[in-house]
């Protein structure tokens, strides 16, 4: 059984605070005729502090989308070592024992992936395997966690690392003016992490079961007007409504595994924006409480994208966990507009087999 | 046991000939210090004629990455639905069928990706798992083929889609004008491919094993240049000489499965360039015309990147195939430098089950 273990987090250490970011809107864009629904919107999100890889004068100018990218190459070679390290410790494996490495970023493009590189420098095995997803956005945690599960099930000796690595701030484009763009600009913060999923053992969530949902004819409401600035992020009106229809889809999933969505004992979610956790513990009929690990991260680090589910999960972690088979939902939302939702159950250790062994 | 069934392959209508890749760059580059090594390179690729989106006055032009990438996806979306259409058709299998869709493609970026309109516009289910990967470049064929067969190892009734869509000319830089950037204008064409891995029946390759292999510190032999201008090209011109390094990965994955590499029945082989194949057929100590298909694609087609896996295997199946549990094996090779290989057996079909019904 597939386990999925405590993820490492690391946001870099530029912070930018709601209050700063509400001055900067007031003063880049004062004459912005939406000003006031922006600096709403802004203030609604309840992101208090985000955490950006340059001081945010540097954020701000846009010095073309080759020096962007080739920034985003720079950051992700310093910052992903450590997680990734850490990740495995947690785990209680070597890089040597990985098969197969997810790596998830939609925010730079390089090509071969960050995977090579890792591979190269932190001593993985040549044969490992390399699923890098650029562009399942920010439902690409949910994703790599159910690729993870998904390989982990075709080959159940086998472990899983899995990277999201997002610097949200890289696609910062000051020309854009739109509300959404405005609402993205206080929105978004960077932020890398990793996470292990063990084929056998570990501590955390061992992964009963996953599916994906895509809500039908959405495929503009979240997307990338690719320029020769870069990554123009297009964030429709209509997107803090997708819980409705997405509420179904994961009852739907649970109904198949015997479980009730609104009487599970955890919930990870991604923090897209206050809405969508509003909106699905309305939906869901779930308290709100359940939703505070999504909602700690939305406050302390912003929409981190795909890293977001991973460090809501650490906040389960760092809370002492679940009780043992407590059991629990994943969820992450992105383009497509697609939801890729995971079921399992808490696991405190996988002790037990030595026990036998002893009792033998 | 997964098969993967009959590709789908289609080409875009407007043909350039090698003798007219040859006057072009002796027009082009007419003073160029290394004109003669470029040409002498383009004639040695063999590759006689290419198929591209444009014609090839319009392919010259560079009209910004923006343009480029609004062509691409337009593209995509006028010639993929034909060859998906085709792909379920060959393994009598409808939309609704299918469990995950596996798109590969490194020639154009979207968010979402494509997955998610073909999903709207050809009636796939809305639960649909989509597994976009763009940054194995060429290795992708053999990555989806691989991944397909995961999936289908963990969920055994699944049938996975596989989408390839190169179109290499919309990543011509004019102004690239290293000796790998001439043969590469020579060298690469465009091309669209599906094929379906259905978990249960099916004639083709049943998938036994698969592996991946990564050439250690050979990041930087094939790579992109992310610029405003979009995707530039970088082939060092070591790559050629990798298929010694890669041999020794094939037959070790053979060997882990009992077989011997040297002495298989078929051969699907990426066909990056001539010498790939020369070298392969060498360091294997395979007969060359073991690599008839591959040498066709890059004949006829050029270097079709992570299609051309899909075209060397469609052209197994119009030879007739091969003969029941007949050996064999596919390899695509990429960026990292990246190796995706697998092994497996001829099927002629899985009428077998039927038979048995019929004598109970």
């Amino acid at each position: 059984m597939a386990t999925l273990c405590r993820p490492a987090v690391s946001v870099p250490e530029h912070v930018i605070t709601m209050e700063e970011t509400l001055a900067l809107a007031r003063s880049h864009h004062a004459d912005h005729p939406q000003l006031p629904l922006a600096l709403r919107l802004i203030e609604n999100t309840g992101v208090q502090t985000r955490h950006l890889v340059q001081p945010i004068e540097e954020t701000l100018k846009h010095p073309g989308f080759e020096d962007r990218n080739t920034l985003y190459q720079a950051e992700a070679k310093a910052r992903v070592p450590a997680v990734v390290r850490r990740a495995l410790d947690d785990a209680q494996l070597r890089a040597a024992d990985i098969d197969v490495i997810i790596y998830v970023s939609c925010t730079g493009f390089m090509m071969p992936s960050l995977t090579a590189w890792l591979i190269n420098e932190m001593d993985f095995s040549s044969d490992t395997r390399q699923i890098p997803i650029a562009q399942l956005g920010c439902a690409a945690g949910g994703a790599a966690v159910n690729r993870a599960h998904d390989f982990c099930t075709a080959y159940p000796e086998a472990n899983a690392l899995i990277v999201a690595c997002e610097f949200c701030s890289l696609c910062y484009q000051p020309t854009d003016l739109g509300i959404g763009s405005l609402l993205s600009n206080g929105l978004f913060g960077d932020g890398v992490a990793a996470a292990v999923v063990r084929g056998r053992g570990g501590t955390g969530i061992t992964l009963e079961r996953n599916g994906s949902y895509l809500i039908p004819k959405t495929e503009d409401w979240i997307a990338y007007d690719v320029r020769a600035t870069g990554f123009h992020f297009l964030l429709d009106k209509r997107v803090p409504t997708t819980m409705e229809p997405l509420a179904p889809a994961l009852q739907e999933l649970a109904g198949l595994h015997g479980w009730n969505a609104s009487e599970l004992d955890f919930y990870i979610i991604h923090a897209g924006g206050p809405r969508i956790l509003d909106d699905l513990s309305k939906f869901l009929q779930v308290p709100p409480n359940a939703f505070r690990f999504s909602r700690a991260t939305l406050t302390e680090y912003g929409n981190i994208a795909s890293a977001v589910v991973l460090d809501a999960l650490r906040r389960l972690f760092d809370e002492g966990g679940a009780h043992d088979t407590a059991r629990g939902m994943l969820a992450g939302f992105g383009p497509g507009i697609t939801a890729e939702m995971s079921l399992g159950r808490w696991q405190r250790s996988d002790d037990r087999e030595p026990l036998v062994e002893a009792v033998v």
